[in-house]
């Protein structure tokens, strides 16, 4: 079963935002068995909606498209999917209702909000239950095309709950099997070469894909029909006795679900005190619901006064090795520990960039210490030049160390 | 002068990764004079690129193509694009020694980087001064196809140092021209409806675009061809004189800048007290570089114990109104500013879900506290059902609170 994800809106296409819906819908396609022909972002512009349409539709069998479909007049989406697929535009009492429901209590309706129940008299209309456009689905010669918002949580409400499930009735496609171990202490090359017989030896049809983060790689092995489910637990079995002690998990969480849970077994209460990772690392763990059965609070430490006044680092310390030591890392971690009353801390430190770095200490020089109970790590991490990449690795090296202390 | 960007690569088509240069090549070249006509992203396929390319070529006069140009044996743009234009690939003696210089220091040549040296003969091979996979370029009847790698940082580089140059050089392309307007107060389509009648006497040519994100709007007024700037700074003037106060600010910067920008020029310091935010205001204020110029930490007080313990929130208010209450995130706020001894603070408490909910303080109410030296505003604020959502939503509101206090 093949698809195409197509995203319309000239905000795209002049770059004013990243796309970061097709990334998303491709990732539960794939998972829900189709495979992805391709994805295409276009403008807010009839005729080239229509030609992509026809040029898409002779290549796939389910069309999925964001975009377009808001109250303002450069949202055309709607009305040249009537064109295209020669309805009109009927009122919808049932949409109006669900659009009543979604901004009660926000704000009242106005016309243009009310001509949202407008819809294509000839398809399948889904209400949108946390928004006010509706989710258009058009049946067309065995084939789907399926409209939704291009607002990130109204499309991921719609496609977990109305569109996987109903693509999955209607095509049965081929299960996509997959197996995932997350891997520490291998870069991608290095695991490559370290499993390479393994993966030459793998059955026809299978595959391994790599996907690397700091500190950690994500390994999925996959095939596609339900029938060849043997064949793969036979094939995990083996990378497992392969890859031993290196794995950390096998199932596809990220690192801040997976040290959550591992708290949360254990009965343990996480605190963190950041200064270069600037709250990144609280803000990790607090998406995760249910985070405050075990996540208490954090201290962000920006300024050197705060690290003095709230974490009761010593002056000397800040003042002899400077904020971004080995010593600071310490005494924060443990500060925090005290002061948040918790059993397990993450303490950052570092100089995330573009500015501040010197010869000694370069952007990217980073001091991580961890606390469990009356234990303590510090190490430094040396990373690039990147601001944003730079958070993003002492986030997950923050978690991924913690996470490696408490399972011994 | 149209143009469009391709992106090649099985890793995007099954959404492992995000695809962050199609905007950033797009927003360059729409800087240049350029119209961006469409993007595509497509699989590792020698088939489906020269089918994609012939396609494409019929529309635009540019294509921009990133991707499988590395040495691995699933890179295979190269050799592709070589059987598309009927070329051969030959060995080139300055790629070899640019390969050489990028790699020295790092690491040593392998066979598989070497063959890197191996170049269509006929087109123009540009250096790749921070990496070792060459850039393409084909003229083919009057037409243009690039190719570059798609490591963010080569691609940039390349753009920014070699194919903008040559393209403006080729072409001498009509700029584009815009104006943004960040507009707070109003919901997008109540916004479309205060300013349609400017939007209905909108000079031929010209156009308006709705960008809405949490409590603001992001307006762009644009045009194509310099000789129209005398007419567009005229239709800034207009709408700016109807938006009046609505008017945030006048460029393309998301609130956390702006915020800073605000609290820098005024010599303001900011610290943050989060429970339902856990960190995510302080994440985004740091995300901008320099924020340690006018950020000095916050308090993620998750838990009572903490709101209690570091912020002196009083025991009473939390067993009287409930941690989600008015009084609770004012003495937070407060508290805040004392502790870590800023001039303004920004306070949130609330119920981020999917649990935790109660008839009288459902899913998504939230209490939001600004303070402003010896100022203090606390709202409530109601939104969804999903956590993702209300973490965001949460976070830019806070931001917007405080902005619009020290506006004044």
């Amino acid at each position: 079963m093949k698809a195409a994800i197509i995203t319309i809106g000239d905000e795209i296409l002049i770059g004013q935002i990243v796309d970061t819906n097709s990334a998303w819908i491709a990732r539960k396609l794939t998972h829900a068995g189709f495979e992805i022909e391709e994805m295409q972002s276009i403008g807010d512009d009839s005729r080239q909606i229509k030609a992509t349409i026809d040029e898409v539709f002779a290549r796939v069998d389910v069309i999925l498209m964001t975009g377009g479909l808001g109250p303002t007049k450069d949202d055309i989406t709607k009305k040249t999917l009537c064109d295209y697929f020669g309805s009109r535009l009927v009122f919808d009492g049932s949409v109006l209702e669900n659009i009543r429901n979604a901004i009660s209590g926000f704000t009242s309706l106005n016309e243009l909000t009310r001509n949202q129940a407008y819809v294509p008299e000839d398809c399948t209309v889904i209400q949108n239950r946390v928004g006010t456009a509706p989710i258009i689905w058009f049946d067309h010669i065995g084939k789907v095309l399926a409209s939704m918002p291009g607002v990130p949580h109204e499309m991921r409400y719609a496609m977990d709950n109305e569109i996987i499930p109903r693509l999955q009735a209607k095509y049965d496609p081929d299960a996509y099997l997959k197996h995932i171990f997350i891997v520490k202490g291998y870069t991608e090359s290095a695991l490559a070469m370290f499993i390479a017989d393994f993966e030459n030896n793998l059955p026809e049809g299978f595959g391994l894909a790599y996907l690397p983060s700091p500190g950690l790689v994500k390994l999925r092995l996959f095939a596609r029909g339900g029938r060849r489910l043997p064949e793969l637990n036979e094939q995990v079995k083996k990378l497992r006795d392969i890859l031993g002690d290196a794995i950390l998990a096998e199932k596809d969480i990220p690192v801040e679900q997976l040290l959550g849970e591992r708290l949360f077994e254990k009965g343990l209460t996480l605190g963190t005190a950041e200064s270069c990772t600037g709250g990144n690392i609280a803000h990790m763990i607090t998406s995760i619901p249910g985070s405050s059965r075990y996540f208490k609070g954090s201290v962000i430490s920006y300024a050197n006064e705060e690290k003095e006044n709230i974490l009761h680092v010593a002056r000397e310390s800040l003042d002899c090795f400077g904020a971004v030591s080995e010593v600071v890392a310490i005494e924060m971690a443990k500060g925090a520990q005290k002061v948040l009353n918790v059993d397990c801390t993450i303490a950052t430190t570092g100089i995330a960039g573009p500015d501040g770095g010197t010869e000694d200490k370069p952007v990217g020089t980073v001091w991580i210490c961890t606390t469990y109970k009356d234990k303590c790590v510090a190490k430094k991490y040396q990373s690039g030049k990147f601001r944003e990449a730079n958070i993003v690795r002492a986030t997950n090296n923050g978690m991924l160390q913690l996470l490696e202390m408490i399972e011994i």
